[in-house]
């Protein structure tokens, strides 16, 4: 066992604080990750205030880390000291059943289960700590590889916020000719922009204001319109083959859907803690599709870093010191970042 | 002008009474058609107590048409006179727009629009009556031919119950491998389980009850459940790839869509006057969809067609006089048909 300075959440709904915490021994196909950089998802502060339910206390919260292999187990064949990687939202599944070996480990149905980067019980039945810490050990499968020419800070936030938003881009088959709206412009929303242009596909970017406008059209957007303004509904009734919803308050579904083409898709990646109102008449007429979509695998997390790094995509990030965690908590809940906070581990 | 008798509703709930009605003069590229077969379809209900909103009366219902060529204008090249033929739910649309000349012209977004076979107003401006009638024109591209092999009378409810589900199924991918749910054994669903199983899939039914159960097995399914019983649910979580669903309450679309597997789709062809609630975790976890369908293209259509002569299939119908539509519209309403009411249009 390895111990390593961490911040934790005591308790539920009280502040982070700095700690330690045990890291297991090196196994045989085992990654000791020297953690640099660990983004901050929605999800931590959603997790450490219990409001997706109850959770395991102490939490150390992060699943967006980026840092350097600083050493390996005797029967790792993929990784070497000094390189570059990154940890996401899982590190183990059951690696068996049907999802597993289809690429789709976020949706293992083995009795297992996905196993959270935090906020979980891993094989050993011992709670699982995320990236807000110094260091962690990861099975080789699960560890991703941050290509050369993608700067660590800036690649953190991709292991949620890039590939929460490409998997879905890409299963909607976005590409050059297709007209994409990005719905919510924060952390995921500027991700999707950057990555459905680098597609190629047209993108318009839905935001309650046009405050992040400048912003919107800098990372990629073609368009920015003005979801409070209702001329924005008539203006582009029948536009979209895909609307990317990155937000997570009801909307009004109706009429997103009737921005969607004949045939089009609403995905959404972010989803209110309530059930949605839709009316079914509003899919029938014109063959369109609500649908969901949840992270992505571990090989197509890697395809994204690859696409990530051709195309020179990083988040864009406001780096902080560790003991501004808190602040930096009650900020994105107040909408208050562009785009992502992202930890500099080196001040744990 | 063609005068024909016809069924009609005089005003919105009132009994549908016998009538006459004019028919166009042939035009150069129109089909004069004898109908000989009228399906039932609710649709035609919903349409004549104005429970889809307002509707032009009198009311001619019926766009589940199947006869004999009888006459031609001098530019039809596709159909001459004696060919068995068929008319669905449109006789007419824009022709230029993208959906158009997609082949999804019932979602044609030009000026005119989709002209419903009844209930709708043709470019002509005049209203457009249905085939509870002796006779109907209809310009030759939106005739479609009924391959020698399927009698009239059971090929007349494909060209609505029929194309409604071919379409989804296919679209969706239904085939060997594929494991397909289809909710509901009504007129819709019987002829879901038909193509389902036609196509290769391992079909199941979902019903109220297992009062169907016989006839669902005999029509094609492997498997039958009563959505009464909690455990059915239980028992089929995560199993299709597909489920169709035909009913038009308000279902509790969450368990429907635990039943999929991860990305499988829950389509839509029936809907319930209001909106319905879904949560949308319920799509995220499974990267799941939730769908609509609207009938089908003309080619589709004929594709369709072509499909159940090859595989033998035709509605299972309760052939009736049309002095008995009025008995056989509250039977539908009632859910006492198995499965479909063919009208003889000879009756008329």
């Amino acid at each position: 066992m390895t111990t390593v300075a961490a911040y934790a959440a005591p308790a539920p709904k009280a502040p982070l604080e700095r700690t330690t915490i045990e890291r297991r021994e090196v196994g045989e196909y085992d990654v000791l990750i020297d953690i640099k950089y660990a983004g901050i998802c929605h999800s931590d502060i959603h997790t450490g205030r219990e409001e997706w339910g109850t959770a395991l206390f102490p939490l150390v919260p992060g699943h967006e880390i980026a840092g350097v292999v600083a050493e390996v187990g005797p029967g790792v064949t993929r990784f070497a000291v000094g390189d570059h990687v990154g940890v996401g939202c899982m590190v183990d599944s059951c690696r068996e059943c049907d999802n597993c070996k289809a690429g789709l480990e976020q949706h293992c149905t083995g009795s297992l289960g996905m196993v959270g980067t935090y906020n979980a019980r891993g094989r050993d039945g011992e709670p699982t700590y995320g990236g807000y810490a110094q260091k962690i050990v990861v099975d080789e499968n699960y560890v991703l590889r941050i290509p050369d020419g993608l700067s660590l800070d800036v690649a953190a936030p991709l292991l949620c916020a890039g590939i929460t938003t490409y998997s879905p881009l890409r299963s909607a088959g976005v590409g050059p000719g297709k007209k994409v709206a990005v719905l919510g412009m924060g952390g995921l929303g500027h991700m999707a922009v950057k990555i459905a242009h680098a597609m190629g596909a047209e993108v318009t970017v839905l935001s309650q204001s046009l405050r992040k406008k400048n912003d919107g059209l800098k990372l990629g957007a073609d368009h920015y319109y003005a979801t409070s303004d209702q001329k924005t509904f008539d203006r582009l009734a029948g536009s979209f083959d895909v609307i990317l919803s990155t937000v997570s308050v009801a909307l009004d579904f109706d009429d997103y859907l009737s921005l969607l083409k004949t045939g089009g898709v609403l995905m959404n990646v972010g989803a209110p803690e309530h059930p949605v109102s839709v009316n079914l008449f509003s899919l029938i007429m014109g063959n369109k599709k609500l649908a969901g979509s949840l992270i992505g695998g571990i090989a197509e997390t890697q395809e994204m870093l690859d696409f990530c790094a051709e195309h020179g995509l990083g988040a864009e990030i406001e780096l902080i010191r560790a003991d501004q965690v808190n602040e930096a908590w009650d900020r994105v809940v107040a909408s208050d970042v562009r785009y992502r906070f992202v930890i500099d581990a080196a001040t744990i």
